[in-house]
Protein backbone atom coordinates (compact mmCIF):
# COMPACT_ATOMS: atom_id res chain seq x y z
CA UNK A 1 0.00 0.00 0.00
CA UNK A 2 1.57 3.25 -0.80
CA UNK A 3 1.60 6.24 1.09
CA UNK A 4 -0.75 9.62 0.70
CA UNK A 5 2.55 11.50 0.21
CA UNK A 6 4.26 8.75 -2.53
CA UNK A 7 0.58 9.12 -4.26
CA UNK A 8 0.91 12.66 -4.78
CA UNK A 9 3.92 12.72 -5.60
CA UNK A 10 2.75 10.73 -8.34
CA UNK A 11 0.37 12.50 -9.19
CA UNK A 12 2.36 15.99 -9.71
CA UNK A 13 4.99 13.68 -11.66
CA UNK A 14 2.26 12.91 -14.35
CA UNK A 15 1.41 15.88 -14.82
CA UNK A 16 5.16 17.14 -15.03
CA UNK A 17 5.16 14.69 -17.47
CA UNK A 18 2.13 15.23 -19.64
CA UNK A 19 3.28 18.84 -20.41
CA UNK A 20 6.21 16.84 -22.35
CA UNK A 21 4.11 14.86 -24.12
CA UNK A 22 1.96 18.09 -25.36
CA UNK A 23 -0.76 17.76 -22.42
CA UNK A 24 -1.60 20.03 -20.20
CA UNK A 25 -0.04 20.35 -17.00
CA UNK A 26 -2.53 18.28 -14.89
CA UNK A 27 -2.22 14.29 -13.40
CA UNK A 28 -4.79 12.87 -11.10
CA UNK A 29 -4.99 9.32 -10.17
CA UNK A 30 -8.06 7.28 -8.50
CA UNK A 31 -7.10 4.76 -5.61
CA UNK A 32 -9.30 2.19 -3.86
CA UNK A 33 -7.59 0.19 -1.15
CA UNK A 34 -4.16 1.80 -1.46
CA UNK A 35 -3.45 0.99 -4.55
CA UNK A 36 -4.25 3.00 -7.94
CA UNK A 37 -6.73 1.46 -10.20
CA UNK A 38 -6.61 4.40 -12.86
CA UNK A 39 -4.59 7.59 -14.14
CA UNK A 40 -5.55 10.68 -16.10
CA UNK A 41 -3.73 13.41 -17.60
CA UNK A 42 -5.21 16.88 -19.46
CA UNK A 43 -5.47 15.82 -23.38
CA UNK A 44 -8.30 18.87 -23.95
CA UNK A 45 -5.50 20.03 -27.05
CA UNK A 46 -4.71 16.65 -27.74
CA UNK A 47 -7.65 15.02 -27.82
CA UNK A 48 -10.04 17.90 -29.03
CA UNK A 49 -12.25 18.08 -25.87
CA UNK A 50 -12.00 20.83 -23.54
CA UNK A 51 -13.69 17.92 -20.94
CA UNK A 52 -10.59 15.88 -21.56
CA UNK A 53 -8.95 17.49 -17.82
CA UNK A 54 -7.04 14.60 -15.73
CA UNK A 55 -9.54 14.59 -13.50
CA UNK A 56 -12.09 13.36 -15.68
CA UNK A 57 -9.75 11.30 -17.55
CA UNK A 58 -8.98 9.50 -14.27
CA UNK A 59 -12.35 9.42 -13.28
CA UNK A 60 -13.74 7.87 -16.79
CA UNK A 61 -10.70 5.30 -16.55
CA UNK A 62 -11.71 4.50 -12.91
CA UNK A 63 -15.33 3.88 -14.01
CA UNK A 64 -13.96 1.72 -17.31
CA UNK A 65 -11.73 -0.58 -14.93
CA UNK A 66 -14.12 -1.25 -12.66
CA UNK A 67 -17.68 -1.51 -14.51
CA UNK A 68 -19.40 0.78 -12.47
CA UNK A 69 -20.27 4.81 -12.65
CA UNK A 70 -19.51 5.25 -8.73
CA UNK A 71 -16.29 5.41 -6.91
CA UNK A 72 -18.07 5.89 -3.01
CA UNK A 73 -15.00 3.23 -2.19
CA UNK A 74 -12.12 5.61 -4.31
CA UNK A 75 -10.39 8.49 -3.45
CA UNK A 76 -9.16 11.11 -5.95
CA UNK A 77 -5.57 12.46 -5.95
CA UNK A 78 -5.02 15.52 -8.13
CA UNK A 79 -2.06 17.17 -8.80
CA UNK A 80 -3.89 20.70 -8.83
CA UNK A 81 -7.07 21.91 -7.39
CA UNK A 82 -10.04 20.62 -9.47
CA UNK A 83 -11.96 23.17 -11.33
CA UNK A 84 -15.63 23.44 -11.07
CA UNK A 85 -16.09 20.47 -13.92
CA UNK A 86 -14.26 18.62 -11.96
CA UNK A 87 -15.38 18.99 -8.52
CA UNK A 88 -18.87 18.57 -9.75
CA UNK A 89 -17.51 15.35 -11.71
CA UNK A 90 -15.94 14.13 -8.49
CA UNK A 91 -19.07 14.47 -6.61
CA UNK A 92 -21.37 13.11 -9.56
CA UNK A 93 -18.56 9.98 -9.28
CA UNK A 94 -19.29 9.78 -5.22
CA UNK A 95 -15.64 9.80 -4.48
CA UNK A 96 -14.58 9.23 -0.65
CA UNK A 97 -12.24 12.59 -0.71
CA UNK A 98 -10.32 14.28 -3.26
CA UNK A 99 -6.58 15.57 -1.84
CA UNK A 100 -4.63 18.37 -4.00
CA UNK A 101 -1.56 19.61 -4.10
CA UNK A 102 -1.19 22.77 -6.33
CA UNK A 103 -4.11 25.38 -5.72
CA UNK A 104 -6.88 27.19 -8.15
CA UNK A 105 -4.85 30.09 -7.88
CA UNK A 106 -1.16 28.46 -8.82
CA UNK A 107 -3.13 27.21 -11.59
CA UNK A 108 -4.29 31.00 -12.41
CA UNK A 109 -0.62 32.02 -12.61
CA UNK A 110 0.14 29.41 -14.86
CA UNK A 111 -2.71 31.41 -17.32
CA UNK A 112 -5.59 28.59 -16.62
CA UNK A 113 -9.20 29.90 -15.59
CA UNK A 114 -10.17 27.80 -12.96
CA UNK A 115 -10.32 30.56 -10.41
CA UNK A 116 -12.42 32.88 -12.75
CA UNK A 117 -14.91 29.82 -13.31
CA UNK A 118 -15.21 29.48 -9.71
CA UNK A 119 -16.06 33.34 -9.21
CA UNK A 120 -18.53 33.23 -12.76
CA UNK A 121 -20.75 30.54 -10.49
CA UNK A 122 -21.31 33.55 -7.71
CA UNK A 123 -23.12 35.42 -10.62
CA UNK A 124 -26.60 35.31 -11.20
CA UNK A 125 -27.18 33.05 -14.01
CA UNK A 126 -28.15 35.20 -16.92
CA UNK A 127 -25.35 37.81 -15.49
CA UNK A 128 -22.46 35.39 -16.41
CA UNK A 129 -19.83 36.31 -19.01
CA UNK A 130 -21.28 33.33 -20.67
CA UNK A 131 -25.49 34.30 -20.15
CA UNK A 132 -27.47 31.31 -18.93
CA UNK A 133 -30.55 32.04 -19.75
CA UNK A 134 -33.68 30.50 -18.64
CA UNK A 135 -35.83 29.70 -21.91
CA UNK A 136 -40.13 29.14 -20.59
CA UNK A 137 -41.59 25.89 -22.39
CA UNK A 138 -44.20 24.46 -21.04
CA UNK A 139 -43.64 21.04 -21.43
CA UNK A 140 -40.54 21.83 -19.04
CA UNK A 141 -40.87 19.26 -16.97
CA UNK A 142 -41.87 16.17 -19.51
CA UNK A 143 -38.59 14.68 -19.40
CA UNK A 144 -38.68 14.11 -15.33
CA UNK A 145 -41.84 13.26 -15.46
CA UNK A 146 -41.01 10.31 -17.59
CA UNK A 147 -37.95 9.60 -15.07
CA UNK A 148 -40.20 9.37 -12.41
CA UNK A 149 -42.53 7.01 -13.72
CA UNK A 150 -40.38 4.98 -15.73
CA UNK A 151 -40.05 0.91 -14.18
CA UNK A 152 -36.74 -0.49 -13.65
CA UNK A 153 -34.61 2.64 -13.70
CA UNK A 154 -30.89 2.40 -12.59
CA UNK A 155 -31.02 5.11 -10.11
CA UNK A 156 -27.91 7.47 -9.26
CA UNK B 1 -32.17 28.12 -39.65
CA UNK B 2 -34.21 27.07 -36.76
CA UNK B 3 -35.98 29.47 -33.83
CA UNK B 4 -35.17 29.11 -30.68
CA UNK B 5 -38.55 27.80 -29.39
CA UNK B 6 -37.83 25.16 -31.78
CA UNK B 7 -34.36 24.72 -30.65
CA UNK B 8 -35.44 24.40 -27.08
CA UNK B 9 -38.63 21.75 -28.01
CA UNK B 10 -35.94 19.63 -29.38
CA UNK B 11 -33.56 19.74 -26.44
CA UNK B 12 -36.60 18.55 -24.19
CA UNK B 13 -37.59 15.69 -26.78
CA UNK B 14 -34.32 14.98 -26.53
CA UNK B 15 -34.86 14.25 -23.09
CA UNK B 16 -37.62 12.29 -22.96
CA UNK B 17 -36.75 10.26 -25.27
CA UNK B 18 -33.69 9.03 -23.59
CA UNK B 19 -35.28 7.85 -20.69
CA UNK B 20 -36.95 5.43 -22.73
CA UNK B 21 -33.81 4.26 -24.00
CA UNK B 22 -32.64 3.77 -20.63
CA UNK B 23 -30.41 7.28 -20.07
CA UNK B 24 -31.27 9.95 -17.38
CA UNK B 25 -33.82 12.85 -18.49
CA UNK B 26 -31.50 14.98 -19.83
CA UNK B 27 -30.49 16.27 -23.72
CA UNK B 28 -28.17 19.13 -25.24
CA UNK B 29 -27.98 20.37 -28.24
CA UNK B 30 -24.52 22.61 -29.82
CA UNK B 31 -25.84 25.27 -32.52
CA UNK B 32 -23.86 27.16 -34.80
CA UNK B 33 -25.28 29.40 -37.49
CA UNK B 34 -29.20 28.17 -36.58
CA UNK B 35 -27.72 24.65 -37.20
CA UNK B 36 -27.68 21.90 -35.10
CA UNK B 37 -24.09 20.54 -35.27
CA UNK B 38 -24.15 18.18 -32.32
CA UNK B 39 -26.91 16.25 -30.11
CA UNK B 40 -25.92 15.02 -26.08
CA UNK B 41 -28.03 12.91 -23.88
CA UNK B 42 -27.26 11.44 -20.59
CA UNK B 43 -25.82 8.40 -20.81
CA UNK B 44 -24.44 8.08 -17.17
CA UNK B 45 -25.27 4.67 -16.00
CA UNK B 46 -25.66 2.74 -19.85
CA UNK B 47 -21.84 4.13 -20.57
CA UNK B 48 -20.26 3.46 -16.79
CA UNK B 49 -19.43 7.06 -16.97
CA UNK B 50 -20.77 9.98 -14.47
CA UNK B 51 -19.17 12.68 -16.39
CA UNK B 52 -21.49 11.65 -19.64
CA UNK B 53 -24.28 14.37 -18.87
CA UNK B 54 -26.12 15.50 -21.70
CA UNK B 55 -23.78 18.89 -22.04
CA UNK B 56 -20.72 17.27 -21.88
CA UNK B 57 -21.94 14.42 -24.43
CA UNK B 58 -22.77 17.56 -26.64
CA UNK B 59 -20.25 19.11 -26.26
CA UNK B 60 -17.54 16.45 -27.05
CA UNK B 61 -19.39 15.70 -30.30
CA UNK B 62 -19.23 19.30 -31.42
CA UNK B 63 -15.50 18.89 -30.89
CA UNK B 64 -15.26 16.27 -32.94
CA UNK B 65 -17.51 17.09 -35.73
CA UNK B 66 -15.09 20.87 -36.00
CA UNK B 67 -12.38 19.49 -34.89
CA UNK B 68 -11.08 21.90 -32.32
CA UNK B 69 -11.60 22.06 -28.61
CA UNK B 70 -13.60 25.81 -28.24
CA UNK B 71 -16.71 26.39 -29.47
CA UNK B 72 -16.90 29.83 -29.45
CA UNK B 73 -19.28 30.25 -32.16
CA UNK B 74 -21.95 27.89 -30.81
CA UNK B 75 -24.18 27.88 -28.50
CA UNK B 76 -25.57 25.62 -26.04
CA UNK B 77 -29.16 24.52 -25.27
CA UNK B 78 -30.10 21.78 -22.88
CA UNK B 79 -33.05 21.04 -21.34
CA UNK B 80 -32.31 21.25 -18.37
CA UNK B 81 -30.10 23.91 -16.23
CA UNK B 82 -26.55 23.00 -16.19
CA UNK B 83 -24.88 20.96 -13.39
CA UNK B 84 -21.22 22.99 -11.96
CA UNK B 85 -19.67 19.88 -14.00
CA UNK B 86 -21.46 20.82 -17.39
CA UNK B 87 -21.29 24.39 -16.51
CA UNK B 88 -17.34 24.37 -16.02
CA UNK B 89 -17.96 22.04 -19.25
CA UNK B 90 -19.30 25.38 -21.21
CA UNK B 91 -17.04 27.82 -19.85
CA UNK B 92 -13.72 25.31 -20.84
CA UNK B 93 -15.32 25.24 -24.46
CA UNK B 94 -16.08 28.62 -24.61
CA UNK B 95 -19.70 28.44 -26.25
CA UNK B 96 -20.96 31.72 -26.48
CA UNK B 97 -24.44 31.15 -24.57
CA UNK B 98 -26.08 28.48 -22.49
CA UNK B 99 -30.09 28.32 -22.69
CA UNK B 100 -31.94 26.12 -20.15
CA UNK B 101 -35.31 24.88 -19.79
CA UNK B 102 -36.02 23.40 -16.59
CA UNK B 103 -34.34 24.72 -13.43
CA UNK B 104 -31.58 22.73 -11.20
CA UNK B 105 -34.79 22.98 -8.39
CA UNK B 106 -36.64 20.59 -10.67
CA UNK B 107 -33.62 18.72 -10.96
CA UNK B 108 -33.62 17.97 -7.55
CA UNK B 109 -37.32 17.39 -7.37
CA UNK B 110 -37.04 14.32 -9.50
CA UNK B 111 -33.73 13.01 -7.51
CA UNK B 112 -30.59 14.52 -8.70
CA UNK B 113 -28.15 16.34 -7.13
CA UNK B 114 -27.44 19.56 -8.79
CA UNK B 115 -28.81 21.73 -6.34
CA UNK B 116 -27.21 20.10 -3.64
CA UNK B 117 -23.86 20.55 -5.53
CA UNK B 118 -24.04 24.16 -5.83
CA UNK B 119 -24.65 24.40 -2.49
CA UNK B 120 -21.29 22.20 -1.54
CA UNK B 121 -18.82 24.60 -3.89
CA UNK B 122 -19.88 27.60 -1.12
CA UNK B 123 -18.31 25.18 1.23
CA UNK B 124 -14.94 25.84 2.63
CA UNK B 125 -12.94 22.87 0.53
CA UNK B 126 -12.19 20.56 3.36
CA UNK B 127 -15.32 21.18 4.81
CA UNK B 128 -17.40 19.75 2.18
CA UNK B 129 -19.07 16.80 2.30
CA UNK B 130 -16.93 14.79 -0.18
CA UNK B 131 -13.82 16.56 1.74
CA UNK B 132 -11.01 18.07 -0.53
CA UNK B 133 -7.80 18.63 1.42
CA UNK B 134 -4.62 20.31 0.15
CA UNK B 135 -0.96 18.13 0.61
CA UNK B 136 2.04 20.20 1.43
CA UNK B 137 4.39 19.07 -1.67
CA UNK B 138 7.83 21.27 -2.11
CA UNK B 139 6.97 19.93 -5.71
CA UNK B 140 3.93 21.54 -6.49
CA UNK B 141 4.73 23.86 -9.03
CA UNK B 142 6.82 22.12 -10.63
CA UNK B 143 3.87 21.00 -13.86
CA UNK B 144 3.24 24.72 -14.28
CA UNK B 145 6.95 25.75 -14.73
CA UNK B 146 7.63 22.88 -17.39
CA UNK B 147 4.09 24.76 -18.50
CA UNK B 148 5.31 27.90 -19.27
CA UNK B 149 8.49 26.84 -20.11
CA UNK B 150 7.66 24.98 -22.75
CA UNK B 151 8.31 26.02 -25.85
CA UNK B 152 5.37 25.97 -28.96
CA UNK B 153 2.28 24.66 -26.69
CA UNK B 154 -1.00 24.92 -27.53
CA UNK B 155 -2.55 27.66 -25.19
CA UNK B 156 -5.95 27.26 -24.45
Amino acid sequence: MKELQELATESVHLATDNVRQGGGPFGAIIVRNGEIIARGVNRVTANHDPTAHAEVMAIRNACEVLDTHQLDDCILITSCEPCPMCLGAAYWARVQKVYYIATKDDASAAGFDDSFIYKELEKEPASRDIPFIRLELSEYNTPFEAWINMEGKTLY
